[in-house]
């Protein structure tokens, strides 16, 4: 197979979890591309590619190499335009940042904020501590200060979800009548929260969350096959 | 001139304030079509066109009539192809009600809830009357009820527009380099602030407060000369 996604695990590697891999894992499946996934925990990230990235998601196609999600949903658009597309052209992209910056600025520190120590849970000890180390230095307090609010997070996590819920009033997916990389962007953040927790912290019948549930039935279930 | 658009005023018909209208102008302008702006107060807008729509904005192009925003930025992108895009074809589309969905479902409501009164006072008695009753049905309160938290609601209103803050770190406009019909969506929700309270509650070194000016700049400063 030409190309090989290198994304994230804990110390079982059939349960890779990280937000912006489910991304990528989904545009691949969307693109109708082969690939090989090879999930890699945080430490031996580094040991990869002559240390291309510091993070993953990184994609080998070949002679290419690219790492950031959003870089690689364009790559993939501009290699294979003849594919059905990530992003819908060049206004496409511009708003699905738009749907990108919603995702990260306001459900993955709800999703941090309400998973963090199940997250810790799922490493291998050299990934604890360094898992440990690094969200002290990025949040501040250690995980299990972070971790205090969780229940009050879950309780004000589905009014975050507004935007997309009042959204799917008017169509079945963020791309219109087909899914596309926007869809997969706030995909990746809620399957993060579904493997690392077990769930989604919605009304099953939320439209949120039957949209999510349309979404893991893509593709043979493929996003399903992982909890 | 053959486009007429219908647009929302109180007293004063040089202060049109509706957030949906005012996306239409800019959409308009964006066009670079010629229009004539007919603002009605609320309980006028029933006697034009027949009564062909409750609400404005109203679009009448030589035969052709159309409501809604939305509804009127799609037909002028078909009707007008060659002009400049709004929406971005049909994937943009689709992003687009995302944008809305935002500026409706999160956006809307603190605004409503900071300037109900505001809008209020702008209205002449007939349409004062009109405003109050029809508030009451929609929002189950008195207006002065509603605007009992407008200090609370005004402290909490930069963290609402998080998203398009983080997305301004990558890009100028929701459009990418330049503005689409996203922009004059959240734009509409911010004047309709702007023109009824003199004030969109932001610090003037907020990204969106500079992506705010740079829109009430466009074309000749248009929307900027309404306060």
């Amino acid at each position: 197979m030409a190309i090989t996604l290198y994304s994230l695990c804990g110390a079982n590697e059939a349960r890779p979890f990280s937000p912006h891999c489910w991304k990528v894992v989904m545009a691949l499946r969307h693109k109708g591309l082969d690939f090989e996934e090879r999930p890699l925990a945080f430490t031996a990230i580094p040991s990869v590619e002559n240390g291309f990235s510091k993070t993953v998601p990184i994609l080998r196609d070949g002679v290419h190499l690219v790492a950031d999600s959003f870089d690689i949903a364009t790559y993939l658009d501009e290699a294979y335009p003849d594919h059905p597309t990530l992003l819908g052209g060049e206004a496409g992209r511009a708003l699905t940042r738009f749907v990108e910056s919603f995702s990260q600025a306001v459900i993955h520190p709800a999703v941090t904020r309400i998973a963090i120590c199940d997250i810790h849970d799922m490493l291998a000890p050299i990934d604890q501590a360094y898992f440990r180390q690094s969200r002290r230095e990025r949040l501040g307090r250690e995980i299990e200060e972070v971790a205090a609010g969780r229940d009050a997070e879950i309780a004000a996590f589905p009014a975050k979800l507004l935007a997309l819920r009042h959204m799917l009033g008017h169509q079945p997916f963020i791309g219109g009548e087909r899914p596309l990389f926007a869809d997969y962007i706030v995909f990746g953040a809620l399957q993060w929260l579904r493997i690392s927790t077990g769930s989604v912290h919605l009304p099953a019948d939320d439209k949120v969350s039957v949209w999510f549930e349309r979404l893991l039935d893509l593709y043979e279930g493929h996003a399903r096959k992982v909890a």
